[in-house]
């Protein structure tokens, strides 16, 4: 049976596109949590309905941004990933789970928004992200996926960028004890802040 | 941190990929708003109540239509567009937002198509998909991800065509201050000339 | 604006990609359609309950197929077609559309299996996606899409084939005025003629 | 017609695009069966409800898992697979059939997991997911879709594997006539075996 390791896996051609109709799966489903809602009435009172959605529109737009940044994060990785092996295929599929549950621990966050709890398991959502995307950095360097050249430019980029990030979402996350908008509102400053790198040079 | 923004975001081929993956999802969702109707009886029974779907139909149709128009748009711009960094990736996962958010307006519109707040709220959708898809162009362009002969030849046609568009949606959803029906028709007139070129000269 | 023409749509890629999106998304949710029932008691209640859902699986057995039938025509097609343009894209666009309505005439017909007008809806979705898939070929070789010793090989055993299939599919429909299930029947038969080949010499 | 035969189907392209779409598309729509809980009151409660999601998530847990397990056993054949035909092509969307019916046996599960009626029908997808694979395989030896020097080293590992996992599963599935927990353990457990090589060498 060892002789299935050798053939299982080495394509990262399809690993990307498994992630990709995942991905792009998880973030449209996450509208079908936002429903039409039934009035009786004219513009006014459809308005004042379509308002009181808003909250929902708030998690739809940091769900989208929570899997468009891990997306970007996969992507950012695969650009240096050449190979693949049957491991490094069941660590992407994991992180593709959590990328699956997002839809859920969104609708969970929307439906409970001043809840801490709703938060931390939003929060754990984002965690198990980070994880095992270092994990498929971390793996993949060591296998010899990564070109050496490569390597010794951009993955202590990759994985400080990670390890900084995280920590920053626990401690929005702990936030929540105090305010749980306010949890919410440093969520999404910091995901602005790392996909459109506000805060650092303009310089690409 | 800054060395990221070097690594990631390179690959149009990817975000082409997602691109597909959600306009395919968000095409294809719009039907589940259409719902079988519970009807007891025979043919008759079933067909008036079929027949009674039309309108979510119509939605159904112009929805599928303005989600292709900007696919299109979107495909014609990245035929250009020849690499990618990490800003033009988000200005399309922002477009592909509003992509993932068409199943939604649709389905607004299409329960309350007399409600010009529905009409303007769909509006708004098309006009965002049309700045973020200007926006995308505009950015390529000015960093160079367009090859210069192509930049020459099309960069005014794709610019143009996005604004007197647009101005006709624009003008299209103010009817709906007159009539909603009239403004959706005019909607899907200007779509059908967008799409099938009806009233240009024939050659290609 | 003419110049718009030449930039649209000459990538038969992405209109592979947004297909096989549109395709892989509307054979999936089909099932959203069969609900898991609702029951009290032990494992011959379950199994009964079980039993009363195999009509909706016959009609998901069917669409599943269908669906399977029009995307192997339709790759059979782009295995020849070399070009695209903004026109084809749009014939595509429009037999997609016809694939996303699927999931909905699978359901209409499979709560109404003996009611002929839900068979008639059926047939004309199978219809559409028939006439569509003419077109496009029609209008690939008309235009010089298909290379010319392709074209010469295979383009009449592509019409010859949509013509004759969808002959006996508006017979099989007919059937329905005798008995639905006969018709439904039917049009299996004919659909796993097409799809095996059983018929016919087994030399491939 | 026979001459359709030849032109349709030579793509193994469009086939491992549409597997990674419905594959992509199955695993998402797994989570829309596990719902948010609607409950009043604080965190305590909240925490509860979700609690008593676990067995959901199980069960959603396996099936990833089991989507993932067949997922990587198509693309180590596709690796191989290097031409295709049209029999070879409908050998895969029954396979997918069995794939997009994943969502559906997993929810009767979920409902259900204390019947082993429930627990068989999971385990006859298994068994129909792990029959069409190894149809797939053998095919397309037996028509030379295979390189020869591939065929020699790894034909009897992928048929071997096959036949051993389905033997485990079965006996899985026989346990729940003890205990239906139990049978759901030891299918992970083998699941998981399969997925990391945990009781093999660690060797790649």
């Amino acid at each position: 049976m060892n002789n299935y390791n050798k053939i299982a896996g080495h394509d990262t051609g399809r690993l990307i596109a498994i992630s990709d109709a995942v991905f792009g799966v998880a973030m449209t489903l996450l509208v079908l949590e936002i429903k039409v809602p039934e009035i009786e009435g004219g513009n006014k009172d459809l308005a004042t309905a379509f308002l009181q959605l808003m909250p929902k529109f708030l998690v739809y737009f940091l769900s989208f941004m929570t899997a468009g940044i891990f997306w970007m994060g996969q992507s950012a990785q695969f650009e240096h990933i050449k190979k693949s092996d049957r491991n490094l295929s069941w660590i992407n599929l994991l992180f593709l789970l959590f990328v699956s549950v997002l839809p859920f621990t969104t609708a969970f966050l929307g439906d409970y928004i001043k809840h801490e709890f709703a938060i931390a398991i939003y929060w754990l959502n984002i965690f198990l992200l980070g994880i095992t995307l270092y994990i498929n950095w971390n793996y993949a360097v060591k296998h010899g996926f990564v070109p050496a050249e490569d390597k010794d430019e951009v993955s202590d980029a990759i994985k400080k960028r990670i390890i900084s990030s995280q920590t920053l979402y626990f401690i929005g996350a702990l936030l929540s004890f105090i305010n749980s908008y306010l949890a919410i509102g440093v969520i999404i400053a910091i995901q602005l802040n790392y996909a459109f790198a506000f805060f650092r040079g303009k310089k690409q």
